[in-house]
């Protein structure tokens, strides 16, 4: 039903503009600088052209029935506009105006003639008072605030348009790809269960990331999240969960929180994945989004520095996760690779041997026994770091030739891309998450690490993120199983 | 005690090295490389110079009793090294060199061998299987990995090496001050407590940042750290919370972590502040060692977007702070700059208005009013990201200059260190902390920024670690102030 909204071949900016700061410059020069894949009209009747399209003065005076029209303009022109678009058989609004029930009185009134023209004329309407929408794939950027994140498979509805565009811009610095994005503004007519029911069809979304801060009809948005969620994982941050929380939401969007304690005990139905942050909605969407499910709770841990493990198994067990003995296998065959005095035990301390045959090697007999679900590694990646920093030491004192730094840099890379290579190859071997955490980064270094293939590698930076995401998505995996042997 | 340990004027180093990759290439190239200010002596009796200095055979050969030796060659070289020592006068030793207690019954046997000639003689020695020392005021920069965080307050105590570097690196990255740093390895001789008694004392200490897995003596242990945090905030995390933990820490350090809930509970009589993480430790110790401590815990709250308002008061209510009313006065001053529809509530969303001197006015309002005893202000750091992107787009599409565009973002930054400025002098006039937090970054942003005088902004990237700094910095303000009426 949104298909078209959301992947317009083209589409109207109604108070379209070029001068720097003002909405219609920002949604126009967003498309336009954005690369949008379709035809682009700007509508004003006020000046001949904009970035060099020639304006048109009305919705009606377009050479085509457009497939979306952004509003711009101030509230009291938006029925006007509305009864243009009507008169032209266009369908699909995104609503950029603010000043309706946000304000008061005298903006609820006039949304509420909206809502009863966008029913009688069956109108497609995001907002009013919305930051705008994102379709990557067809490179449709189309918010206030600009941001220009890659494709890939999150999708965001964000009851807050300031607080969506950022996880945006938190997504595109960290490389991680985002399939579309609304920001539901006031959701006088779609509402955040709309977007939810498109995403769950749309093809491109692989995981929904929502920033919600109330419901209007709570059983249908329980309804459609435990369909959507059999399908594809739901991330969601619930805000407004304490009292004064809650009283800050229903002066910003005027929603009805509610008690965050129903809403949980209602979410836990749905198999919706709570986030406790806005980092962390985008930190577990991108996990959802780029490993496979682990299918059970056990995890092995393999590290470069003996505090590093510690840390990482009061974690685990702090989240539910389970580290198991190390199989006597493991064990026999580091063995014969490692110093006489190693741990053997889980965590597997590597004792900072700088062999990356090794490293690669307890991973894979690892991630291959039947013992584990999952399996971290902890400062393999990034321990580049480490070996550059000490050349460099030396190299700085005159005792190593530049060359010879140099190669042995472009060395360090490779050995760590061949590294990442290993462990995508080895997910898809045996479909179960492995999660390197890197505590190092240089200029260069990658946050998702991605050979085109159905599985990516997010490079974590501390353990509690990795535990964090497996937990998670163990919870989830939990709820799909369980779910699926009921009903099928 | 400690002073000629961690303040050397000069210093040898046994086994010193120009190959990469040895224990005593690392140490004297990171010295060299780091311009330590005291003179340094190489040890090696098989070659002739190092890095241009020339060695000694032994220790007994150099031309002076140095303040300090650092041991990096083999287990069984060390009784005759500090038989050397002694013969020389030498009473303080970082020894770096492992093989002992970590590795088996032989091992124990020489580290026992080791404390025994010590005490006799009255030798302080770090480690052994230490990752080395740093007193950045002297540029004293002496671990085996290599990291050079610059001068500042935090001292750091790490029972594990790899760990206590990674801090410093995250320090050094995020340019957050470190006074001097000691990896106390298997605590043979100098134990944590006397670390912790030592920088109680060091007037370069400001904030004292432990990564403990272990005690051996609890009750020495809790005595001082009492004494400490009256005068100093000590940052803790705990590793080995859990029984699984716990295991690993026993093949790590050996350390016998005892019950979490024992610690903890005997911590909270020791005013210790307990972090999570190892990103919290050094998130925790920058906000002690940069804003003046809260007096109370209502929170005022000033804000870009309102989603964030509500985030953030949600993570407030959830640790304990409280989100007073906003009082009259405020909201008759701001009734006269902002559009008629704002919240006129705490948090306070100034609705997106771009206007430097309303954010610098609304945050005097808020920190000089008795209601509030700290301030958070979301997305005004960082709020030049959408300016410079809005300006960017027109840029691209032909319709700004280059020199426009170039003054504009020039504008933006001199805008944001004005504002940052004028935080540092809002919190020397009402001694109350005010934390921004920046969601968006561009090169050249600070992550701490300071006047050179005694507060310091940190510029958080998220309100929920905002919120935790001001939430254990309330936590400990309080048990001094009771601990301070009780004992006075």
């Amino acid at each position: 039903m949104l298909d078209t909204l959301f992947a317009p071949k083209s589409v109207a900016v109604v108070g379209a503009s070029e001068i720097p700061f003002k909405w219609g410059t920002y949604i126009s020069s967003n498309i336009l600088d954005g690369k949008f894949k379709g035809k682009y009209y700007p509508v004003n009747p006020n000046i001949p052209e904009v970035f060099g399209f020639k304006t048109y003065p009305s919705i009606r005076d377009l050479p085509e029935a457009v497939d979306l029209v952004f509003i711009t303009t101030p509230a009291k022109t938006v029925m006007q506009i509305l009864q243009d678009c009507i008169a032209k058989g266009i369908k699909n609004i995104v609503m950029i105006t603010s000043g309706f029930s946000e304000t008061g009185d005298e903006g609820t009134q006039m949304e509420k003639e909206i809502v009863s023209l966008a029913k009688h004329h069956d109108l497609n309407i995001v907002g009013p008072n919305t930051m705008g929408i994102v379709n990557t794939h067809c490179l449709l950027y189309a918010t206030g605030a600009i941001t220009r994140p890659k494709p890939g498979g999150i999708s965001i509805i964000a009851q807050s348009g300031n607080l969506g565009y950022q996880i945006m811009e938190w997504a595109e610095s960290e490389d991680i790809g985002i399939a579309k994005f609304v920001g539901s503004g006031n959701e006088a007519v779609l509402k955040i269960e709309d977007y939810l029911k498109y995403f769950n069809t749309d093809s491109q979304t692989k995981v929904i990331l929502m920033y919600v801060e109330g419901v209007d009809d709570g059983r249908l948005f329980v309804d459609i999240a435990k369909e959507t969620s059999l399908h594809k994982p739901i991330i969601a941050l619930k805000a407004g969960r304490t009292e004064i929380g809650s009283k800050a939401a229903a002066s910003h969007t005027g929603a009805m929180a509610g008690s965050f304690s129903i809403f949980k005990g209602v979410i836990q139905q749905t198999g919706i994945v709570l986030a406790d942050s806005p980092r962390e909605l985008l930190t577990l969407s991108a996990a959802f989004d780029s490993f496979p499910l682990p299918k059970g709770n056990r995890i092995g841990i393999i590290t470069l520095g003996g505090g590093w493990g510690v840390v990482t198994a009061d974690e685990c067990a702090e989240r539910g996760l389970v580290i198991p003995q190390l199989p006597q296998s493991i064990k026999d065959e580091l063995d014969k690779r490692l110093p006489p005095f190693w741990s053997r035990g889980n965590p597997v301390d590597l004792v900072g041997q700088p062999d990356f045959q090794l490293f690669k090697d307890a991973v894979e007999l690892m991630v291959a026994h039947e013992d584990f679900d999952a399996v971290i590694v902890l400062g393999i990646v990034g321990s580049k770091v480490f070996a550059y920093r000490a050349a460099e030491a030396v190299y700085n004192l005159g005792k190593m030739e530049k060359s010879v730094f140099d190669d042995f840099k472009k060395l360090l890379f490779i050995h760590q891309k061949e590294f990442l290579d290993r462990l995508i190859e080895l997910m898809n071997r045996y479909k179960k998450p492995i999660l390197p955490v890197s505590l190092s980064k240089m200029p260069g270094d990658e946050t998702v690490h991605s050979d085109g293939g159905n599985y990516k590698v997010v490079i974590y930076d501390s353990p509690e993120e990795a535990v964090l995401c497996l937990s998670k998505m163990y919870q989830y995996y939990n709820y799909v199983d369980k779910r699926s042997r009921v009903y099928v």
